[in-house]
């Protein structure tokens, strides 16, 4: 069996000095846990669409990530967040945008999906579906973490109000800048049968502007799976992301040019994107099991575990100076 | 030069018997002010995103298609727009989804775009975005019309409230119901510069979920332009277009697999769309000029013009049997 699951945090400027050991360690503790609850579920013959649904929960779960508990604050203040998931084999997909009230948006877009209506839902709508399929809300304090809300008002004190991560000439000035704002969590795996899935949750960009959607709860954005190629979720600028469909750009490569999984990922994420701008990175696995986790930023929160293998954490570049001899290292 | 227009105004079950030759003549005559105003933009030297932009707006003032005025209701009984713009030289790309009180969803779209710092903008975050830009908004009414009203009271009376109509069984039962629940309008053109660019905008589906989005207002799903490939914009069954990014499939098809606008056009319509039970259409236009407006379903509103050429218009298949020695008429 060559089941896998692979997991990121967010893509964006994290540096070995943004981060205290101390820090670092607990991302590494988290990424773990959130490795070991897909793996478990991977190892007991369980289905990728449960593995990446079981992971990007305790992913929103926690408040060190961008998604669920922890997400940022829009410019007016609030919070709006996003999630999607696909079954790769079936194409069936769900998805929830711009939702205030919902502890877990990532269970609200596997209900869209399995309720097969809709893919997308956003809003007072998306809410209400939920509510109404028995999921649990919460109230807007649930979100509210100090690190987030110090954040936002570095944002709001610098002025740089509704400004999105894609510009490039702002990029180029204040790179610093993006990887305290952005920020997404995802998985993707392989099962025993042989099927892919792929799962996205996010609480957007600090200081967005209200009702921005970017490009996490969007198929073919920030989130594809599709058995005949691969399984990919998404991190980074999300406009770039949604106008070049990076997600299922891999796949396309794969599947129309007969690329491999990391030739594909290659073009998307080290050519594509960078022309246009885009910033971040994604983490894919094919239905051979490969993983890919390329970014081009300088880190990605990421971790990668094998049905009865080790598991692996990692954040920053690899080809960064190393602090140990392996950064890439088990866990 | 071979700058041309193409235009839609929604794919469903339109057959001859469901038109009156008064009505018939009510569609044509509407579709051929739209081209005109496209045509002429084009002719004058216009870009292409100019020219889609005047077909969408025209579409949308025009009671007889599902955007803008005319628009479909809600299960809620209310008005829910979506539209998307997108440039084929530079992949920008606008849209706005959820919107309730603009005139003209297509007029944000763009405004979007040109802003850039979003891609898609959605609910009150895109109406505020909107108003600031100075576009006109209206009261609830406005979008009223007595046939729309009409589909949405049958619709509540035969108690199938959210049903959208990618359910293949559903559609297989009562295939009649489909035409006069769905519709998009679109455009998309070639101008003389070589520029691609696609527009869309939609009411969506009567007695939708409120808050559910379709392919319309989605890059890549329902719109996408890419001067590499091809200009594309959809109607049909939003939910299967969504699931395999229709649009930006023909463009993939055509950059990845080397397939001619028709053939990529033929594989996306009348074969990955039917397998997951989609029904509807396309209109494409590539850098040579070349126009395809393929669907799977009874009846596509459409038409097509060329710089300093004629204007034709069309609605049934062009297969079934002829009412005049050729449907496919210059207007």
């Amino acid at each position: 069996m060559n089941a896998v699951i692979a997991i990121h945090g967010g893509a964006g400027t994290i540096t070995r000095e943004d981060l205290s050991a101390a820090q670092e360690r607990d991302y590494r503790a988290a990424l773990e846990h959130v490795l070991l609850g897909g793996q478990g579920i991977l190892e007991r013959g369980g289905s990728a669409l449960d593995a990446v649904t079981e992971a990007v929960f305790r992913l929103e779960e926690c408040p060190l990530f961008n998604a669920g508990k922890g997400a940022v604050f829009t410019h007016a203040g609030t919070h709006e967040l996003d999630a999607s998931i696909m079954d790769g084999r079936s194409l069936a997909a769900g998805a929830v945008a711009c939702v205030k009230s919902l502890r877990n948006p990532i269970l609200a877009a596997r209900r869209v999906m399995e309720d097969g209506r809709h893919v997308l839902l956003v809003g007072e709508g998306a809410e209400a579906f939920a509510r109404d399929a028995g999921l649990e809300t919460v109230a807007p304090g649930y979100y509210f973490t100090e690190a987030r809300y110090a954040q936002w008002r570095r944002a709001l004190a610098e002025g740089r109000s509704g400004l999105l991560d894609h510009d490039a000439q702002a990029l180029a000035a204040r790179p610093e800048a993006i990887g305290a704002r952005m920020g997404t969590v995802g998985a993707v795996a392989l099962d025993a049968q042989g099927n892919l899935a792929a799962a996205t949750s996010t609480g957007g960009v600090t200081d967005k502007c209200v009702g921005r959607v970017g490009d996490s709860p969007l198929i073919g954005a920030g989130c594809y799976a599709n058995n005949r190629s691969a399984a990919v979720s998404c991190t980074g600028t999300g406009e770039t992301f949604i106008r070049l469909l990076a997600a299922y750009d891999v796949g396309a490569l794969m599947e129309y040019r007969g690329l491999a999984l990391a030739d594909a990922c290659e073009i998307v994420v080290m050519q594509k994107l960078p022309a246009i701008g885009g910033l971040g990175g994604l983490i894919a696995v094919d239905a051979q099991g490969t993983v890919c986790m390329p970014f081009n930023s300088e880190g990605m929160y990421r971790g990668e575990a094998r049905a009865g293998g080790a598991r692996a954490t990692a954040i920053y570049r690899p080809s960064a100076a190393p602090r140990a001899a392996e950064e890439w290292r088990p866990a």
